[in-house]
């Protein structure tokens, strides 16, 4: 079982209207889309499309929490979140005619009390789970080494780790020793105070973190494909036929390639994050891929030694 | 006991961002704010401000509804909702550093079963009633006639009621009789095909909304006052002090005032509803006044018939 921990879970609401939206006036919302985000949570949906055993965990509250547990209900994606006393935040993206404008609400209080519960049902959660993915921000109160501890108390239940965050989070999560840590080209750059834009500069930045405790460093670069650093190799995969469309959520998708592939060959692993990348980008919404797409992105793959 | 009636109640949440809302990009909430809405809930609020014994009625669903529930509960507004299966709108503001900028849901659909139990909890409500209050849109699936038939049944019940509404909702409802009705200039305009922009206007279009049925009209101009038209009279209050501030609700306060009055002078009602006018806009958020700005401000009101 792949287990996936969102400790920052949302409820990702997109309100579509008519024309632009125009500072200073009010608009009618024409329709409203709504999801459960976070993302690990976005990360757990792409595993059980793909017909994965997969549990989504984390921390949900207030009415937000209930709605983002039932959506996840509807989708059948099983989740064992932890409740808390604090209000789930929202997600809002306004789509008018001619761009898309996102509203994040800060995420929810959590007590020292709360984060224990959790601790203690991620270590019981643990005994069942081959792999761990560890996703996104930490919501107020959540000790900044959270994710260290988390990434400690699997490695000594011999559970390997992915770790996808930014900022401190990161920075003192990496120096547990997940099994990958997956930054995007920005996260990277700050985490190793190095300019990362190509393959040449993420291999340096990429080197840098390893120094920092991470066993390896897949670096998402977009359409320019992802890039492996680990000791003594350098591997870039990128698509062939890149896909034009949602970029929000590629990053997700790539993880859960690289979630489903644990033990395999680093070839394989990178060729499945990259068409998982690119079929995530064929869907509008975030945190879901398009399998017609992956299928055929799969086959397209290409990889080079750097 | 007054009772106020709010068919498309909803949530108001107000989102604080740092800097300029700019389209296309991705904004963090800085601070919400959420309280109860709908313009009969708003009237409510301010009745219950001003200690009067105050029912607010309507339709609610979904955990929106019960958000919606809880908050007035926190105030101590007293509320006899009728659930839906629907869910409750949220409407949403965003003040940014130099703009406020509004995303309204559409409203919950109703079923002719929900607006049937909504009706006859009305009629059990009625028995306890001194004044009614419409206020506001009607959602999706109630008859456009539905004020119309709930101006009748109170009517029937000897009950006066103050009708806030626009467009058909104001049109049909006008039909059936109010004691009064409260619209802005724009919806007296609209409903009397006449131009209003300034006060001899607003009595011409007055005068043409008393054929269609109405008892009384008190247009609602802003800082320019009120304008009370009923046959054989016109009489004008304005705030001799206006109060520069927020509009939004100013004419929720001026409903109010005049439903807490009913059975009095014209005089003194529409020093009330000036009053209290003039005391929403000292409030920032919709649906309050300020009760050191209403008790100034009733001392100080311009009266002339006109």
């Amino acid at each position: 079982m792949i287990l996936t921990v969102t400790l920052n879970a949302a409820l990702d609401a997109t309100y579509f209207i008519e024309g632009d939206l125009n500072p200073g006036e009010t608009h009618r919302v024409c329709a409203i889309a709504e999801r459960a985000g976070g993302k690990g949570v976005n990360v757990a949906r792409v595993l059980h499309q793909l017909g994965e055993d997969v549990i989504a965990t984390g921390l949900v509250g207030g009415r937000t929490g209930d709605h983002v547990q039932s959506l996840l209900d509807a989708e059948g994606v099983s989740a064992a979140f932890v409740r808390i006393a604090g209000e789930s935040r929202r997600t809002t993206v306004v789509v008018a005619a001619s761009s898309a404008t996102g509203f994040w609400e800060p995420g929810p209080a959590v007590t020292g009390a709360e984060w224990a519960d959790f601790r203690a049902g991620f270590e019981r959660l643990l005994a069942r789970a081959d792999t761990v993915v560890l996703s996104g921000s930490l919501p107020p109160g959540i000790p900044v080494e959270a994710y260290a501890d988390l990434i400690r108390l699997a490695r000594a239940a011999e559970v390997p780790t992915l770790l996808d965050a930014d900022g401190d989070a990161l920075r003192f999560g990496i120096a547990a020793g997940p099994a990958v840590v997956v930054p995007n080209a920005a996260e990277l750059a700050e985490l190793s105070s190095q300019p990362v834009d190509g393959i040449a500069s993420a291999e340096r930045a990429g080197r840098s973190a390893l120094t920092m405790g991470g066993q390896a460093v897949v670096a998402t670069l977009g359409v320019r494909g992802v890039v492996l650093i680990e000791p003594g190799r350098c591997l870039r995969a990128w698509p062939l036929h890149p896909v034009a469309g949602n970029p929000t959520g590629a990053g997700d998708a790539c993880v859960a390639g690289l979630a489903r592939t644990v033990g395999r060959p680093w070839a394989e692993r990178l060729s499945e994050a990259v068409a998982l990348g690119a079929a995530a980008a064929a869907v509008p919404t975030a945190g879901a891929v398009d399998l017609p797409t992956y299928q055929q992105q799969r086959l397209h793959v290409a990889l080079e030694e750097c």
